[in-house]
């Protein structure tokens, strides 16, 4: 049968990512290409405790049929948690639970675009996201990303010459892949564009609890005076990713036709999920648990950095060093072929991830490939960052 | 701010049975309103034990991300289970892990319709579903619903008359709301018509476990050798749909797209849910936990029918005996105004869905109504069913 695929899906392509993590499963692999969360990082004993005394106490919570808003507690818990932690959310303004933060994306191309209209994203971008937004057929238009963040010229012009442009996508905070984090004078700028054009944005935070060095920089929604921030939260990288938990802050109008298709999509958030995170927020010292995090990735993020500087850079790669984040994007010198240094990686068991893959078109030139160092163990990231640094001087400093 | 929603959405309206579940959650209403599986229904001990088990032995599995096809054990179990219960499942076929059913039929609209194209349903049918195709801006056409199904003729007229139709929906067993079960000779001819005219079939079946009387009827799925049937099916009947696990079967080329797009929507099923399920059908006795469920719903549907036939019948009131399933449709006499009629019901503190809600077109009159015996206490029930009949004793058989 010659499957009658809708228009939308039609061009649609597996994440490439995922066929690389295939191939990153094999034991003997350095997998330097994922993005998950270290698996010293879950709160295990705390999720253990939990989930006894929620299925003790209130089974038939768990288990019954929860509304699509979400989890009322945990609810009124974000907001206040949001408020007081980041400044924001308004009374103009509703929280709902999503299923990962990847819903929010899914529900806001699914309510602003039509087919053919522009999300604007940050070149290089979350590749996972960037698919989402493809699966509506949108036309992605990407801004250079910058030491601080997007190139606010280039976006102007983009916004100029693209009327049906509706939606801006960011990761303000140690952005995937870039690492990157956007200065607030930048941020107050996109905020002024975005109103000016008449177009709405994403503030993807998941990484923002992540941060080791530096100081917090004030959020994009903290301006949002309009109603024209949608700002993404996710529990993935701070709790668990297995749990599938997320939420949004965005105004009540807008909202309004999103959580009617979050309803058509899944019904509701899974409830012991939600249950667990509102728990954990509330019952247990959620603070010390994000040290713990911090503390952690702190020493994995210096020694990735450490090994780059002692065996990468040494031989032609450069990077951008991190204040947080799970990522570091490595740049090779102009004449080497990316595609073909990652396939060379891949044959000696270190897997990263092909920089095109983040681009809106993939088949354009790209030096860059991005490395992770939460999900290897210690020795896997040192092995792999010193085959990384073997393979550059056999390439580039010969 | 003017949001710009899209085209898919604007149109959107709230689900007209949430905002009747509302009033339902006051507890001195007899909710005969809403779905819910009883709270004897879940099995709460084995899954308190497996969860225990689980973040005991196996806390990185239930927490880490999984991949979007989801949780390979689980779709091995299920491919057995459903070769041997049902005989469906072929080598061209696959399985995934959604989160829950209804994320089949999202997936479903978004891979096969373009706006405007045509979904063909049961008039009545499932209000869930026909909001999540609405939410593709689809146009719905319903067919008549006999006591054996779908009216084939009327059919073959939308197929013929509907070249732009591209999937047929359909609950086969103990429909929701009709209660109704398609006959074999109307499941074969379904068959033949969409394969005729190259369309789709979604079969879903959420209720063919709760059988309570009569014979099982072979599947659609299980003629299926030309891959047009998408065989949906979901854990929140039989065991419980906070934990939002449901699956899908069908074609693997069909599918390709539609595991995209899951990725795309929610990366991936909540794990710990997943894990639970394959344990309950792995290692514990699952045909003995249906028996169970089987014997509370019979006793419960067995209940409310000598009610309805003791206070409601008598008054003018007639209702489709069911053999399965959770829902019973009750006709009101076609001089009575049906909306009025539930009004009063709800001004007595007895909640029932207005049967327009479960049209394509629900400004249409429709002169029915649902009610649904599996979530009030059998007090409720009765209670509910008295006043009822009152009711109709008083406005119809004056």
């Amino acid at each position: 049968m010659d499957y009658p695929f809708s228009n939308k899906v039609l061009a649609l392509k597996p994440n490439a990512i995922r066929e690389i993590l295939k191939s990153a499963s094999d034991p003997g692999v350095m997998p330097l290409s994922a993005g998950n969360p270290a698996p010293d990082a879950f709160p295990i004993e705390q999720i253990k405790e939990i989930s006894a005394c929620i299925l003790e106490e209130n089974p038939i919570g768990a288990l019954q049929y929860g509304v699509s808003e979400g989890y009322q507690p945990l609810r009124d818990t974000l907001k206040k948690y949001l408020k007081s932690k980041l400044n924001i959310g308004t009374k103009e303004d509703e929280l709902i639970i999503v299923s990962g933060a990847q819903q929010n994306m899914d529900l806001a191309a699914k309510t602003f675009l039509n087919e053919g209209d522009v999300l604007i994203c940050e070149a290089p971008s979350f590749v996972g996201a960037l698919n989402t937004f493809r699966s509506y057929n949108t036309q992605l238009i990407g801004v250079t990303v910058e030491k601080d963040g997007m190139n606010m010229e280039e976006l102007e012009e983009v916004l100029k010459n693209n009327k049906n442009a509706k939606l801006i996508y960011t990761i303000p905070n140690f952005q995937n892949p870039s690492g990157v984090t956007m200065s607030l004078e930048k941020r107050k700028k996109l905020y002024e564009l975005a109103k000016k054009y008449k177009v709405l944005i994403i503030e993807d935070n998941p990484y923002g609890d992540l941060r080791y060095s530096g100081k917090d920089v004030p959020c994009i929604k903290s301006f949002d005076t309009d109603g024209i921030v949608l700002y993404s939260g996710s529990f993935s990288k701070v709790v668990s990713p297995g749990i599938r938990v997320g939420y949004l802050l965005a105004n009540k109008q807008a909202m309004s036709k999103m959580i009617i298709c979050k309803q058509g999509q899944d019904v509701h958030t899974t409830m012991w999920s939600q249950i667990i995170c509102n728990e954990l927020l509330t019952n247990y010292d959620f603070e010390k648990h994000l040290d713990k995090l911090r503390a952690l990735y702190t020493q994995k993020a210096n020694l990735c950095m450490d090994l780059l500087d002692e065996y990468v850079v040494p031989n032609g790669i450069s990077y951008n060093k991190i204040e947080g984040g799970l990522f570091i994007w490595c740049d090779l010198p102009k004449d080497v072929d990316m595609l073909d240094f990652c396939k060379k990686l891949t044959e000696r068991k270190v897997c990263v991830v092909p920089g095109n893959a983040f681009l809106t078109d993939s088949s354009l030139t790209c030096h860059s490939f991005r490395i992770n160092f939460s999900t290897p163990t210690d020795e896997q990231l040192r092995k792999g960052i010193i085959e990384i640094g073997k393979l550059a001087k056999e390439i580039i400093n010969r």
